[in-house]
């Protein structure tokens, strides 16, 4: 099954949309057919994401004309804020095979945790459960078979990704987790707000929520364990280090933690371990990965006060949305899980 | 005694140093009378600090000049390297009635805990006896009285002060405490390194001695209890913010961390407590403190996970070092505590 | 005349009003008695302007409180968008006896010079008339002897104080001027826009208006010769450098450049000449004046190309707008002219 | 002649040299087969280039192992400092059939040119003669029919190109040309000096050298006119901006201008003409230019002062520095001009 699908994105004006473009637009077997954004129909793509200028002629359409006759789909990306996705998502399902979701509204098994932490009830619980979570490291055979996906929320990624083999492998003794991120301000979305203003915005390193942070629904759904989160924005566009403090009873020895790392991540394409006694670069570093698909995972013990600092990378709007979204489609079309998402990242950047 | 006081700074020409100048060419009892740097001996001060351009006329001395008889010192504040400033107190002491240090040297009680953090045995174990930690919001009266003032370390500060009052009156229940610091990188200090180069340095979230950080013996020394910490590099020059994760076995009740906090701090000058529910500095935020000694101190509840989050911002070059070594000299010389602090920050910045 | 004066601000929204109050607040001949905000009536004024918490008590008022009744006026800052100024002027005089108006509406002598550059009717001319253009260290005694003063322009007062003593004492020769700015992200005010979303603007270089900018028209009537001027955005909040390449059919000597400077700013307290053979700020840089009222002007010869560079660095909020309106403010009052603005800047930063 | 070649790089420590590394292991048709670096022999690449993890297995080899022998290579690029190319290139001519060579040493046709610009007697100006000036869309026949290639300084790129088709085609009546470059700080190169220091370089607008840079030399040479060049150092890492201010007796009309441009550039893979009415990028913009091999040139007319605005925008390290070397190999070798050179770049960044 590896012939040329036709695909399009739903809600393309965004940081996530431009990244979903610019990603399919240099995929080898996905054709880019369609690219919505209902304020700036007839627009041209490159208007908006300057970065593809040359790259493409595509024009923005209105979601209306995104029709089964139009189009003729095979695989649909929705880029939409939470709460419309689910709105909409019964029509999307009648115009195109697969679709791959980034919303937050199909991330949840259970529609009351929904409720729960966004505050609103699901409006497509028969729907939600067709869905499963897109996070190709931890459910490669469940997309693999799917065909519809609800692609895992940034910092929620950056989580999931470095605690999963911790706890599947080492989880007893554990007494707390503290998730702590640091986040770009790109994660905020395309769409201005005071917060975003550059002289209130530059250099600031800004709690955002330190309780309640809706993310923490699906780490804790991943992952079976409590999960305290609190994400900070800091000085950089693109990028999430997430410092992860494990507190154990008992911290487990160096060799057990690469054991679970390795037992898991060995043979994960887009899994690096970076771990080095020496140079610049001994951590996860989040500016090195800006647009590619990898996410850095790195640690270190504390025997005195027994505890595990996990520290995981990546670029929120690649392994964070775009990137992974594509990975999850790449599986479910039978092609290869790295199709298009074959990028060295920069340095110095 | 409020005459005026003759000071002089040995180590005049790191960032702390030229903090210390700043502030002291400010201020109303203190006359400034030497600087020393070895290297730049002859060379005009404002040349390494071009901000004190038309500010001050002095030249850096070498710290052999600085005898007893050249100076007829009141005050002398030491910022000099770890390990040195122990080897060179014996001399100090001759030549000043008052010393206030900045180095790590002086502000452990136990010369083994100091071995075990700083990995050398401390070479003038009976001068550390005679020395006070400096953080005045915990020991003013004893700083009032003494003579001999070791000044805190920066992350240090901006985790006992906003700690304090919680381990004092909600200690019970507490079951781990992560600390989790973003600095900026004038806290490495003035001396090029391959980590400070500007295309390295940019823009990272660097993790850096996620565990094993000398500065936690401070931590644990002024709390009484077991600290995890972990500094990170973040973009900006100057500022800290400290995220505490105060892990509990039951959560304590807003009321009670207000009350816990007001009752150390209400009248406290520099701690400032910051609890919006509106608006874009809901929480503290060190890029707002640049310049000032002014601690930001805020927290949020996490009922679901019984945490509290405690949030702390300062200036990591002032309250983390010149800014609170001036205000223990205040102290000590019976001064005005806010003499020559008084500084309103800027914004936008 | 050094009684204290009873001072209000009208428009204390803004970026430029928020400097206002602060360096108001630190002023000793000033009492800030109001501060006027249509938008945000009721709201604390620290609440806007974070840095002012803990210093002021002041909340907004609507401008329609803002009568002879209850405020009883000596000096009255108008900080209002270009247009609105000069409609509600009329209003203004009646209510203070002195007025320092910070948009562009009475900077321009001629009428019809308003109207070409900022494209509209001057609703006003006859009180146009009666401003005084504040640049101190051009035109000190007119502004000592008016009452209504137009503050300048940022990028003018960069662009003036450098070139004003060449254009009088080396100005035969001048081939063609270019102005050549880098300005902070804060002189675009504290309204939100796309072009200062965070992703957006950060690390930009941006080109604004290469030809054509308003700011011309002031440089132009100052200096009294024609001025190619084009301000670019940079990665700074604060801080405006200008490159200026005096083009000459015969570069002047060294000699005579120094000459022409000191003739006119040898002792203007608010200008520094900078101009190193070695260390890191051999030129005039912009960072090092944050928060500050002072000029750095330096300058290089190019022979073999018959060119003067001068460089001239400010901060846009101080020199460029508050602080220079305080200053004519100063002088209007028969105060010391550095009145509340004697502020050190920081390094590093 | 498309087969494969075999390439090495001569100092592949540098941020030029991981670059060249970058694209080259990227390329169709070139195998990187040993890069040098003297300090560094035997550690692995990715320890200095830490975004090529997981991307190459090669270790850097001493210069002195590069042999015919050895290393039985096509293609040589040599990546060295000034004055040691020109030092060591006899002995290199040896080893390789092409050389493409980033230095300054063969970049002018005259050694009296490089004797008056670097300071320093040319030592091989029979080699000189033999090099080829590597700016593709200047003088693409030229390389492709040449072996030796010497690749353009990064700000000169940035001032020739947009320059050359409007002093070709409209050239009479330019009374002056200023140059003004803004430039990120790995045009620094990757060595640490303390002008890169973080705390010190973080936002500057740093004037360097606003007379008598030296690629004002290359600038004149393949301009054939006078040209006044002041770069700066501002606060990104990648990217420069150069504001071209081309003075004329009087201004050539829009249509002329576009006439230029498009005569020379219209089919141009690498120059992209950025020019527009509304949006947020309506000028050349450096960031988005991050790893890509482009050129973008935008312009504005100055009626009023009959000035032409040309503005030029490119990734220094990239179409300044490795790319361009890239693709005049990529010429010389007669392969497509673009192989390997195809990036998209980021949005938003």
């Amino acid at each position: 099954m590896t012939e040329t699908r036709r695909a399009a994105i739903v809600g393309g004006s965004g940081y996530t949309g431009g990244e979903l473009i610019r990603i399919l637009l240099n995929h080898p077997r996905i054709e880019l057919v369609a690219v919505t954004s209902r304020s700036n129909e007839g627009r041209s793509v490159s208007k908006l994401h300057p970065n593809l200028r040359d790259k493409t002629e595509l024009s923005f359409i209105t979601p209306d004309e995104l029709t089964a006759e139009f189009t003729d789909l095979d695989l649909l990306f929705t880029a939409l804020p939470h709460g419309k996705s689910m709105e909409l998502m019964e029509n999307y399902l009648s115009i195109s095979e697969k679709i791959v979701d980034l919303s937050g509204d199909f991330r949840l098994d259970s529609p009351d945790e929904y409720e729960y932490w966004y505050g609103e009830e699901h409006v497509a619980p028969e729907l939600n459960e067709q869905f499963t979570y897109g996070l190709p490291e931890l459910h490669r055979t469940k997309i693999t078979d799917a065909d519809y996906v609800a692609s895992p929320g940034c910092t929620a990624t950056a989580a999931i990704v470095p605690l999963y083999p911790i706890i599947s492998e080492l989880g007893e003794g554990i007494v707390r987790i503290a998730v702590d991120s640091k986040v770009g301000s790109s994660a905020g979305g395309a769409k201005v707000n005071p917060g975003s203003h550059h002289p209130e915005r530059r250099g600031v390193v800004r709690s955002y929520m330190p309780t309640g942070h809706r993310h923490t629904a699906e780490m804790e759904q991943e992952l079976g364990t409590k999960v305290s989160f609190s994400p900070h924005g800091v000085e950089t566009v693109r990028g999430i280090l997430s410092t992860i403090h494990v507190h154990y009873e008992e911290v487990p020895g160096l060799g057990d933690v690469w054991q679970a790392l390795r037992k898991h991540y060995e043979d994960e394409h887009f899994v690096r371990f970076v771990n080095e006694r020496k140079g610049l670069y001994r951590y996860p570093e989040p500016k090195l990965l800006n647009g590619t698909n990898t996410v850095e995972i790195g640690f270190e013990l504390g025997q005195r006060d027994d505890r595990l600092v996990l520290m995981a990378a990546i670029d929120n709007l690649v392994k964070g949305a775009a990137g992974q979204a594509v990975q999850s489609a790449n599986l479910s079309c039978g092609y290869e899980e790295t199709a298009g998402l074959e990028r060295t990242g920069l340095h110095p950047i």
